[in-house]
Parts: C-alpha cells; structure tokens; sequence
C-alpha cells in the first residue's frame, strides 16, 4: 500500500485587514473545505490558526459546521498548534504551554475531538521541541524534507515518519516532501500520479507515504491559483485521481498514518526551518552572498547538487539580531510576559490580559521574507495594541504619578530608561543616544514611536540592478527583471545611520537640505547621534548628558525628561559650548499614527505648513514652528509637540522599500520631524519640548 | 590597545588510564602552569574539568597550589562548566544545574574564587544556552568563530563579544579565532606577532581583539608537541612576544575584557559546535559525501570559500541516532537520574548517587570523532559502572526477588522489559528481537552486555582505498595515504546486520562456518533475529513470541525469561516448526567483561576449547559445550553459561575498526558466542539456558 499524508495549514496574522481574510476564505479556504466534503476517501489533516478560526466562527459558522462533520467522520484531523500562532521557541515556556493547552481546549469546544498533532509555526525547529511539544500534551508534527536533509539522511530514506526526543520525550516528525510541494496544486494531475507510481515502485528505501505539509493559501489565495485550483477544476480531478486509484494509494491523516505504521527510524534534527527561511534571516550581506552561492550551485550542475544537500542560511532567532525593532517588540513581549505572571489581578482580568499577550506573540510581524512581515505597520501596531493593553490592565494605573526605573529590556548590556504616568509609557535608551525607542499612549495602546528604520536588504541589489525595474527602469541584464509594484522605487532606496527614534541629537550646518536630511547624506558635526549618554535617575526625571565634541570643540548636551501630569512629559536640553555661528543644534523625532499617512492623519502647527499639505506624508521646511500637531481622526488619538521657542522644523516622511509577493513596493514606516535651534555659540542654548497625547472622543 | 585574550581548556575523560593522566600532567599540564607563573603579565582564563582537578588535588597538589596563587593575583581566571564534562544539552535540567554549581563551590573551595564564566563542553551550542548558563549563574563563553560564521557574520566582525539571550536571558559570547588557533603553539612566534600586527592595523571591522579558546592538551599532549612546546622554547618564545609589546598588547582573561570593553553587537548561534564536529556527527554515508564535498571546495578556489561559509555537517545530538549504543547509554543515563530524583533515599546517599550518575554523564563515551570516544571499552565501562552504581544506590534490593515491568526507554516507540533481581539487571527489547541489551551485575556495576556493533564509518574509505594502509597496504593513491597502527586491518573491515545483543534467534545450515559468522555473510534462514517479538509480562517471568517463518515454513520461537535466585536468570526456548534435518536453530550472545580480551579474562568450560585458547580474543569451534564461564578476575566477576543440553559453539573476538589521532586502530569490543543446536525436526526443540553471576573473592 503506497499512502498518500495529507496536511494543509491555513493561517492569517493578528492585524490583519477584515477584508484579505474575507477574500481569503471566498477564494481558499470555504471551497476547499466544501470540495474535500464531497470526497470523503481523501482524508486530511487540518490546521487553522486560533485567530483565523476564531474569525471564521464569528463571521462563517457554516465553516465551522461543515468542519465538525467531517471530524466527527474522521475524514479531517484537527491540528493543534500555539494558538496565536507563534514561533514556538522564543516565547516564554508558560506561554506556550499555555497557547497550546487553550487551543487544544477551543477545539475541543468547536468540534469535540482533541487535537494529538501540531502544526509548527514556520516550521521553525529546535532541538528542545520535543519537550515543548510532549509538555504541551501533543505528539507528532510534520516539517519539511529539507529538515531532514540537514541531519544527514537522504531522500529516499524519507517515505515514513521518524521518532525523537528531548530528555526523553519522545515524539514523532514527518518529513514533508518537497516534490509534492510544487506539485500540488501547481502541476497537472497527472505528474502526482506519476509521482506516487514512482513511489509505488519502491522510490524509497525506508516508508511507503508521500507526505504533503504546507500553506492552505496555494490552494486559492495566491495569485492565480484560484482560478486554477477551482475554476478549471484542478483540485476536483486532483481528488478524483486519488479516487481512481484506491486500490493501492491509501488517503491519510498524520494521525491515521501513524496508528497504522512503524517509525522508520530515529533522528535529531538541528536548528533550521524551511529552505527559503535560511536566506531570509541571514543579514544582508549574508543573504546576498547566500542567494549568489545559490545561484553557483545551480551553475555547478550535478557537483552544485552535492554540495547544495550541506547548504545552511541562517536561523529564525536571528531576525531579532537582523532587526532591532522586531528585537524590541520582542523584549517588550518578554516584559509584559512577566509583568502579567507577576501581576496581582483577579483571574477574569488575567485571563484577558493573557489573550492579548498571546495576540502579540503571533510570529508574523516579527520577521520578514517574501510576505511583508515586520514591514507591514498595521502588523506592528496590532502587537503593540495588545502589548500595551495587557500590560495596562495588569500594572493598572501607577500609585505615584510617574514610576521611573531603569533595566535592559533588549539585552544590549546597557539599561533602559522606562518611564511612566497615567496615560503614557516611555522608553529611552541612554546608550542610543538618550533617544526614546517606545512611546506610549497606555488607554489607546498606541506606541507613536512604532516606526521602522531603513535597513539594507539582502535582495535590494535586484532593484539596483534592474535600474527600479518597470519599463522605464533603465538598464537590465536579463537575471535581474524583477517585479515592481510602482515605478520610482530607487528613489526610496535609502539607508539610515541610526535607529528611526525620538530625540536624537545633532549638530548641523545652516545649510542642511531636506534632501540630505531623507537621504542620511547631511554633515553630522557633533558625536551625540544614537552614542552613549550617561544618566542618572531621580524620582520625578531622568537627566541625561553627554560629554563629546561639537564643531570641533569639546561639548556637552544634558537632557531631562520629566512627566508633565498624566498625557504629557517635557524634554528640556542644556547645551553648552557648541559655538558655531551658522551652526543648528537640531532635534530629531521620528513618529507614526495608526492610521498612517492615509487621508485620516494630519499636521495642525502654529506655523503654515506651507504648499507641502498637511498630510502625515508632506514633507517641506516650515520656520516658526512653535507647536506641531499629530491628529489620528481613525483611531481617535492626537499627539502634540510643543517647543517653547520657535523652531525650523524639516519634515519627511520615511518609506521603506521591501519585497513583497507582488514585487517591490515602498511603505510608509513614519514621519521625520528635525527641529532646528540656531547655534548662537555660548551657553544659552536651552530649548525644551513638551509632548502631550489625548483621546480625541466622537 | 590590541587585546591577546586568552583561555585555555584541559581535561581528562572519567574512567582514562591513570598512567594516561599522569603523562599528559608531567608533559603538559605541569609545565604549562609553572611557565605561565613566571610570566606574571600572560593572563589566562583556564578550565580544568572536575574530575581532572580532582585527580590534580589528589595527585598534584602543587599545581593546585601555585593556580591558587595566580588566581589570587588575577593572572588566571578559573572558568567553570558542568563538573564532569557532560555536552549541556543532552542531561537533564536539573542536572546541568547541580552539575555546573557544584563545580563552582569546588573552584570556590580550592581557588576562593568564583567562577563567572563557563567552558562549553565540545562547544556544542544550542538556541537555549543562555537560559542555561544564566540558570547556572555564569555569564560568558569562548566557542568558534566557526559559530559566528554559520550565524551569518563574516570574519572581520569577530574582533570582540557579542550579547545574545534566550528567553530574555542575556550571556556574552566569544568568537575564538580560527587563525590563532592555528598558530598557536604549532606556527613559529613570529606568525603570532604579524597576526596581532595585522589585528592593529585594523583587521576588524568589529572589536579589537585576539580571542583564543582551544584545548591545553594542544601544549604538551599532543604527538611531537612537547618537544615543540617546552623543550625547544615554543612557549618561552610566546610569553616574551607578548611581554616585548606590552606597549600595544594588552593579555586578558575573558572576563578582564569584557569588564573593560562594550559588546560589538548581538547575535543568535545556531545549533552548531566546531567544524570538525560537523563532519563527525553525520551518518556514515552523509559523513563521507560531506568529506568529498569539502574537498571539492578545496579545488574550487576562491568560490570555494565562499560557498563553504554557508556549509554545515550534522549536530551533536545525531550521535544518539548514529550510534544506538550511545543511544542506550544516553537513555538509561536519563532513567538513572530520573530514579534518582524520586529515590527516597537519605541525603548523604543521595549526594553519592548524584556525583555518580553525573559522572556517567560525562561526554567523551557518548561519540566518536577523531578521538575513540564511543569506540573505547574503558570509557563505556565507567560509564555504566556510575550508572548501576548509582541505581543500586537509589533502588536498593528489590522488595521483590522479581520485579519486571516495560517501558519505552530507547525512544524507539516500543517498549523494553526491564526485569531485575537483587543482583541483576536485564533489559529485553521485544521488538528487536527479544534479545537482551544490557545484562548488569549490580553490585560489581558491571554490564556483561557493553559491547558495540561494528558499524560503517564515513571514513573507512580512506583505509579500503589506501589496501590496508601500511607498507603492505597494497595500491594507494596519494591523495589516500592513511596512518594505521597495525597491518591488516583490512581483515577486521566487517559490518553487522544488527546489534550485538545476547539471545538473537538464528535459523542456519548445518555448514555455518566460523568465518561467515565473523564476516556476516552467513545464510540467515529464519525471520526472527532482530525482529519483532510480542511479549506478555508475568510478576516471574517474561514471554517474548514470534510466529514467521523458518526453512521455508511457519515457525514459532517462543522465549521464557525467569529469575533463578538473586544472581541468576534462565531463558528457556520453545521452538515450533522447524522442519530442516540439517539445520541448527542458533543463539548468538555478545558478551564483554571489564578487563576486555585481556590477560586477566578467560574462558572455562565442560568441553575442551582446542587450540585456539582461552582467553576472550580466542576463536573456534567447540562440540559438547553445557557450560561456559567468562572469567574476568581483575575486576573479580565471573558470568555462567549453561545449556540444558550440549551445544555446538562458534565463537569469535568481535573488533571495530575505527581512525584516532594515531592512525587507523582495531578495538575489541566483546566477543561473540553462538550455541547451535541441531533441528531434528517437529516440535521437540526446547533448549533452555541459564546465567549467573558471581563476584570473585579475593
């Protein structure tokens, strides 16, 4: 008997638009479930991710339902899973007990079986999951070949699952074939046929299955695949030539297989995760590099192949190293973590606060590949939302009307500054330049300072290459077409000096031009920009300073944040010997809304912010600024800087230019605001800032 | 300031030859330290593992003496670590723990210091190290630059240390440096000098230090290095360099750096240990493509190099699937310490029991790399000696005079039956072949059934190619000279249909000859050794059945296992079905004493065992044997064979043949007894055997 291992995962991020989940379940996810129900031999393994499923039953029961017969036949298996979907590893071990045991409880509830699999989120593996897994109450998962590959063993030892174990704990690992990858649903019917012929006929040395693990979505909801998978009828005559064939193929779930079948042995697989993940998290110039070695590999022919079988890129965790800001969310998610575990509050409260933690935990905006990712705002502002709310309702208000306290939150060695009121929650990093890193709005669970910084990315070099691509992108060696959702994008193509924070400090020409200031192309004439200041705690502030040079001279820029009642705190600057006549002392913060630069986010300041327009997205130089106005009418939050003298103030806004499914596009990440201060030499340079944030009611 | 940062790693395997210890002390160890302390400027971070500083302030306590002294004045930095070497990831939690605290309350109580960083056992990283090692309150670590590499950094980001974390867990890493390690002792000192010149002058793009992290055996144990190291001056020479540009070179500990200097950024290791490990840890077959892929890069130039920076063997814990023996050893090192911890008994013998069980859990038996690691007898014998040990210690005597039960210990997904007596442990895997796999005399610590199959190794190539090695060796290519401690060993080059247990069930001719027995080329006409045996536990007995076929026919093996007194056990067979008037039904045992095929190990027996001796390396064939003793009267044990009828025995030395620093070698590993009995036909054939055990006085 040769069996055919079904297993399909469907999973949308928390953050994610109501309208690409609708889209997705129309064009995927409903008439898939609806053909396999028509075909009760094909048996299927199932996963939908807790957010997604929550979703369905909340806006498609009939999903729901449909599913729970076909569980209840044992023709579909539920797949357990972290039920927000995170990367299992670097979450707190609580939490992932915690986020299976619930998931497997909520299935449970909707379909009244207990899931014994588990989908792995991104497949990304580490020697510990088998007591991860095995703790949390499951027992097999499906990964890819290719994790089996790099422990040694070839493919055709792998038609049939394997055991391992951590300390112990035993479970099962089936490795996803990767022939049937991108036969299904990509290929005509008959290349599977041939292919578990071929299977029949003894292609592997150990097991008789052909085991199929990957994303519901290429059956509908990627591009083109709708119309393929459904309208010309592919995943009908897909099931109908498993159909034909029952006499020797035997349709099965993970779990059918395994009650029916031996282990074919027994192995340890390393850190890795899916091919395609190794080039991602590698840092740009590795990622380069790595794509070119690829590239020569496939040149090398049959030696290539060889030597591709030893081929590794990098490992998940890194994008935390790769992206400071995916590491801060990250941080923040630990923080609130043990914040919640330490929190005092009743069980109900606990309970919600949980939810939202588990929220934030979801994987998808904390890394980038070929889906948006950490790139997509919208993604990081549902982990903040939840963060935020969660860690609001287990600290509650603070006793004191400001809490300050310092600790290092994203392991760089070096203390954060956190301070609190009320409303706000703010994070400054003394040895990055005294900078705020974090600003929050706690009632909104809004961070204003979710912005991102401009990275080099390893796939860049394409865009470069093309000349922007599009058909007046200019030069193109026939390697290098690449796909753009816009034209222009080089344009975009910029590189930051620092981290996109608030309240960097710089000493500047006269002549700073706003394009230098987009392009990180200006004259820093002062070494205080994201360096290290010391600082020093009192009950009411947090005074920062630093001892360095300015226009060639010795320097020293003191900063004290103090809260300002409980939606408003100053940053007040003593600036003493920067003496340059022409000189700007300039102030720099980078800022997001919620909703953007969309039509629902404006600029309001004293100063006419001239022919620019007052969209979050302007850009222009405006002198006279005295106070600037952030106004999010979507989500009902206002944020106001003031200065108590008038300021120059430059302003852009910052795109990011990322790859996406569709090609290159830009995103807005937030808005540059550089307030300028005109050195007049000596020691009267003073200037303050106050901010303050308030709900805007209707 | 350039940085010489420098640590040093020394140790010594539980259960090596004192004579071997001694060797490496007077040639390496001693002199080392006594150089170094008339170089008060040289500071080191040095590791000595437990069970080596425990030898030393036993045997040597000067060394002990003049260490105190240099840690006192801060030229030496004591690293900590697991106390007997165990590979972190692989023990228990709890145990890594104790392990890792009770090593730094030693340092403490012969140094008064403590230590704060930890040596990594075989460098073998793994994502959760930082909890680990934060867990066992250390904060640092030397690996390879190897690591880092495979993280995705490139050679000049390696100057200095790298925060990373896990679970918020914040330790620092060192990248040691591959060029030094190199260099250092086995490049003339002027090498160094140009290197640390070239680190000067800006070799790192990141940090500005010289990181070695390497063994101390490398000064002094190694083959020609004493010379080299101590007598022609090496090491002198090296001291002087430094202390010559003091100006420039400033020596550190691990720790005195980074006391001084800020991280160069933050990363995440891979699962990863040293390059070599890469090669080591993969399957024979994957281990050996791994060898000519390198060598293919080797050819291809400069592309070469590039391609090998994203290159990866296997991962450590793959030795648990390569080798099943290690497998076992790691699992019942695992079932040691889980009885241990719900062992009632008192806390002195539990504290026994524990520096016991730790010391089984020490690495170097676990593996094989180029060291013999699994393949040395000696180095198993301690291990299962601390293990029984440990067990008898916790266990106590039976309350029963049997008590059998069955679990999956192995991982394999089928469960083991473990039966014991006060003096006797077996472990039965029913589903390979209901033969015994571990036979323990408890009170001795000794396992009758340490031995160890002979397996395929990645590197066995390089011997057939070279005919043997040796001047005799035959045709050779030059890229296949090999280094072989004996001729011949060609003849030693057999592999093994299955593991080398005892009461394996044969189907055979009446023509078996000796040397297809040896060799494995032997006809098997049943279906039953090493396959599946159901089993039926009773509170005195165990029954293992098999119903497949024999000679062309159906045939049942059916197998009694019962307790016979404290120190003995019977296995009585009942065989149905075997019609062949020619044939043997055949039981083969491989059986091990402690002094191996040593001069204090011998057989005895009712029969005359001819010419070909009588000590355990003999072989021959033996009509009329009813009983058989193995004798081993070093360690004073001696194991009973009897047969309720007499036997035609076969029997023959098993060795490997495996690679070690000194060429290729062959080692005994146990010997193999197979007893034939004729197959008159019909249903009368019930041979039954019984075992004992007893200490030998005096």
């Amino acid at each position: 008997m040769t069996y055919f291992v079904f297993c399909i995962h469907n999973h949308q991020p928390v953050g994610n638009f109501d309208s690409v989940i609708e889209e997705a379940y129309q064009n995927s996810y409903w008439p898939f479930l609806e053909a396999l129900s028509r075909h009760p031999e094909i048996k299927l393994s199932l996963h939908n991710t807790g957010f997604l499923l929550d979703w369905m039953a909340e806006r498609h029961p009939e999903y729901i339902e449909l599913l729970r017969g076909m569980a209840a036949s044992g023709q579909v298996e539920i797949m357990g899973g972290g039920y927000y979907e995170p990367v299992l590893s670097v979450i707190p071990e609580v939490d992932r007990l915690r986020q299976v045991a619930m998931f497997s409880e909520r299935i449970e509830e909707l379909f009244r079986v207990r899931p014994r699999g588990i989908w792995l989120a991104e497949r990304v593996w580490e020697p510990t999951h088998p007591s991860i897994i095995r703790g949390a109450g499951l027992e097999y998962l499906v990964v890819d070949d290719y994790h089996f590959v790099k422990a040694g063993l070839e493919k055709d030892e792998l038609g049939g699952y394997y055991t391992t174990e951590d300390q112990g704990n035993l479970i099962k690992i089936f490795p996803g074939n990767e022939a049937l990858r991108y036969l299904i649903p990509f290929k005509p019917v008959e290349s599977f046929e041939e292919y578990m012929l071929c299977i029949k006929n003894g292609f592997f040395r150990r097991g008789n299955a052909a085991i199929y693990g990957d994303d519901g979505e290429k059956f509908g909801v990627w591009p083109g695949t709708r119309k393929w998978v459904f309208e010309d009828g592919w995943l009908e005559r897909f099931f109908e030539a498993i159909e034909r064939n029952l006499d020797w193929i035997r349709p099965s779930t993970l779990g059918g297989y395994l009650d029916r079948e031996e282990p074919v042995g027994h192995t340890y697989l390393p850190n890795t995760s899916y091919m395609e993940m190794g080039e991602w998290a590698l840092s740009a110039g590795a990622s380069r590099e790595y794509m070119r070695v690829i590239e020569e590999l496939d040149r090398l022919g049959e030696t290539g192949g060889r030597l591709r079988r030893f081929l590794q890129g990098g490992t998940w965790r890194n994008f935390l190293a790769k992206y400071p800001e995916s590491n801060w969310m990250h941080k923040r998610m630990l923080m609130v973590s043990s914040e919640l575990k330490r929190g005092p509050r009743g069980e109900t409260q606990r309970r919600a606060a949980e939810r939202l933690l588990y929220q934030a935990q979801c994987n998808d905006a904390y890394w980038h590949g070929v889906f948006g990712g950490l790139y997509l705002p919208h993604l990081r502002t549902a982990v903040y939302e939840n963060l935020i709310l969660a860690e609001d309702s287990v600290l509650g208000k603070p006793k004191k009307a400001v809490d300050i306290s310092a600790s290092d939150l994203d392991a760089d060695d070096h203390e954060e500054v956190i301070a609190r009121s009320p409303d706000l929650g703010i994070f400054l990093s003394p040895f990055n330049g005294g900078a705020v890193f974090e600003l929050d709005y706690r009632p909104g669970g809004v961070n204003f300072q979710n912005t991102l910084t401009r990275y080099q990315e390893g796939y860049h070099y394409k865009l470069e290459a093309s000349g922007g691509g599009g058909e007046n992108g200019g030069a193109k060696s026939i390697h290098e077409v690449v796909k753009v959702k816009e034209e222009g994008l080089l344009n975009y193509l910029r590189y930051d000096r620092g981290r996109r924070a608030s309240f960097i400090d710089h000493f500047l020409d006269e002549g700073i031009a706003l394009d230098d200031l987009y392009s990180h192309t200006y004259r820093e004439l002062g070494d205080f920009a994201w360096k290290k200041y010391e600082f020093e705690l009192f009950p009411d502030r947090v005074v920062m300073h630093r001892a360095a040079a300015a226009y060639g001279a010795g320097c020293t820029v003191r900063k004290t944040l103090s809260m300002d009642g409980g939606n408003a705190f100053k940053m007040s600057y003593e600036v003493v010997g920067a003496e340059a006549p022409n000189g700007f002392f300039g102030v720099e913060l980078n800022l997001i809304l919620p909703a953007c630069d969309g039509p629902l986010c404006r600029y309001e300041s004293n100063a006419d912010l001239g022919g620019g327009g007052i969209g979050l997205g302007s850009r222009g130089r405006t002198e006279g600024v005295e106070s600037l106005r952030l106004v999010d009418s979507w989500k009902g939050v206002a944020l106001s800087i003031e200065t108590d003298r008038p300021a120059t103030l430059l302003r852009h806004p910052v795109h990011t230019v990322s790859l996406s499914e569709g090609g290159f596009e830009k995103i807005y990440q937030g808005s540059c605001l550089l307030f300028l201060f005109p050195c007049r030499g000596g020691d009267g340079l003073a200037p303050s800032f106050r901010l303050s944030v308030e709900g805007l009611s209707g």
